[in-house]
């Protein structure tokens, strides 16, 4: 048994935005043989893995966290280190999951303030400039692409006012839908802590919560004046851990996820690693999302994402057909051995999306974007002629 | 590719007390290509999880939460949905795991008692009883097995004294290396959480919290006069989902670690639905801890428990022989193609620790039962005619 001649079971094409489809190298690693934690093999992997997140981030000197766990996890993690109970954040609301980040700040005491974009629209500057003035907020956070609408923020040009206007305020980007499918240079553009998950662009199976924190952001939790407010999600707790495995040697806290770090030390290989560059893998995001939302537009579907501009090149929303359901479309696409996503929320009938992430669009051979471009086309025809 | 002709890859024999050595039939299930978490083969895989977690603790009703995370996670579980701020919980600590579960009760707030058994020993029926005349408290936790210690605690025993002299107080057991290689009988013990993670007796890789919760700790966390101050860790948003599962159909709060989840799925099948039944189960690993254990007696060598009717019967922690450290006994297994453990805590240089759970004492053809009383005769005739 070799990872030459290891090849996964026939299965349904997974189009979702997550969890994705991954490699055969990524599969065979999930797989590996027990080891202990404390081996230097794993300790090996680990290291690496701490080392290769941080690159694909672009980040100099930030602390990753490798937490088994959902990337739910992370809002835990900047909620119970960052924000002490009384303390006033903002979150740029633009859609379910930011809606679901303010309910996990507030469970640690946070009071939160939102602004609520309108469906497919992004939260524009000047609004945030504005609340940035009127009040002093310890975080500010973005949702990078909100899985449920596919629309993309401009982290970049939100932590420019932030920077400007409140210098002292933590950029906090939920890029869970993000990392690896979309560009983010955590450094050049002052991002304190990005959250993410193993399942969507950084192609491996769910369980693994991965967030990355600034030095500036750890200074922040280390410089509490009350205890942090989670057990398993204390940075205090977890960091000397991360230290160690990174400089070589086995720590304990809580049972690491073995066999997950393995696969995603190996699909970390294979971005950071591979063949083609990261800058090349966005580039190869964004020729897929083109071509998918050009045969969209060609058969009549409209995006949720309102501009071109704001829609995100990892996964499509796409309003349904006048007539017809989500639910409707969904077993037609299964019957032809594609796996896609309802909507979410109060239009969850009304839209269905499209994920298009990790090896269906880095690996060309694989013919994933042709195939869902072919059944696009299919379901809408056979969808429109039945409700006419 | 399929199960029969899947075979992991040579490595080391694992005896450590976790992660432990598991089937071919595990690894390639968590080998299992991408499905969506709302697909209905995963529906189906995750509500036969649950509904055999049940039957593993000999339960009828109680509910299980099979979330995304380390072991850890169900201390968080029960701090932060069952404890609130300020009220008492009292700690039975026969070792490392059960400081730090206390640790984490007053991360949540709660006033922590400990009554701290000698190393090797368990604490006594009572001392607990007049720890609860003298005190409410809210919740009283047990180790089942420590796996610093490898000391076995008396859950029914406990669990008696408890609903004599303060019947309210809720029972949690912390059986993370308990589960499937110790007898749980959750309702007829009136055993209120039993606390468990996937890559012990449960014979899968880490990664997977195991938690089960009787009707009266649900109703209990239902009654809180204050929020659940978790947001990852909390029931409420837990119990729709796992209700939801295991009803057949799927539901959403965090992303479920969609390959664990059927690599558990197998390694519970194999453990609830093998040629063996789960009684039997137990005698193995009592049968094969009974064997290491007299093999250790005739070598000489001391158990840190300090009487056989308080040894785990899933692993074993001895004393190392006079004048040799555990950092020195390790690399000579190793050597040997045999993983073990050293210790842990203030006495960690004076003793190692050897798991004896799952496939490794349940699959007798493997051998991996005489294979580590061969490599412990030899490595202990080695280092004691080296420091001789």
């Amino acid at each position: 048994m070799s990872a030459q001649s290891f090849h996964q079971a026939p299965h349904k094409l997974l189009l979702i935005p997550g969890p994705v489809e991954v490699t055969d190298e990524v599969l065979f690693a999930n797989a590996h043989p027990s080891v202990s934690h404390m081996s230097a093999e794993f300790v090996s992997a680990f290291g690496d893995s701490l080392r290769m997140t941080r690159e694909v981030v672009y980040s100099k000197d930030a602390q990753p966290f490798l937490i088994s766990g959902s990337g739910t996890l992370g809002w835990d993690q900047v909620s119970s280190n960052l924000v002490e109970a009384g303390e006033n954040a903002l979150v740029l609301n633009t859609g379910y999951f930011g809606e679901s980040f303010a309910d996990c700040l507030r469970t640690y005491g946070a009071n939160v303030d939102q602004i609520k974009a309108e469906l497919g629209t992004t939260v524009s500057l000047k609004e945030v400039e504005k609340a940035l003035q009127a009040k002093k907020y310890k975080i500010v956070t973005i949702t990078h692409v909100d899985t449920s609408t596919a629309v993309l923020s401009n982290p970049k040009a939100v932590a420019e006012v932030v920077r400007r206007v409140s210098p002292d305020t933590l950029v906090i980007l939920d890029a869970v839908c993000a990392v690896a499918s979309e560009e983010i240079r955590m450094d050049d553009w002052s991002i304190d802590v990005v959250v993410s998950a193993s399942q969507k662009g950084l192609g491996a199976p769910p369980g693994l919560s991965v967030v990355v924190a600034s030095q500036k952001a750890l200074q922040v939790a280390a410089a509490r004046s009350t205890p942090v407010s989670s057990y398993y999600a204390s940075w205090k707790r977890w960091l000397p851990i991360m230290t160690a495995y990174e400089k070589g040697s086995a720590a304990y806290f809580a049972t690491p996820p073995v066999n997950l770090i393995f696969a995603f030390n190996q699909s970390l290989t294979q971005i950071v690693k591979g063949s083609s560059s990261l800058e090349e893998r966005f580039k190869l995001h964004a020729d897929a999302s083109n071509r998918l939302k050009a045969a969209a537009k060609e058969l009549g579907l409209k995006q949720l994402a309102a501009d071109p501009s704001i829609a995100a090149n990892g996964m499509t929303a796409l309003w349904c057909p006048p007539g017809v359901k989500s639910s409707e479309l969904l077993p037609l696409f299964l019957k032809k051995g594609v796996v896609i996503a309802g909507g979410l929320g109060a239009e969850k009938d009304n839209y269905f999306r499209i994920g298009h992430m990790g090896t269906t669009v880095a690996n060309a051979e694989r013919g994933d974007v042709e195939r869902i471009i072919a059944v696009l086309k299919e379901v809408i025809a056979e969808a429109t002629s039945k409700s006419a």
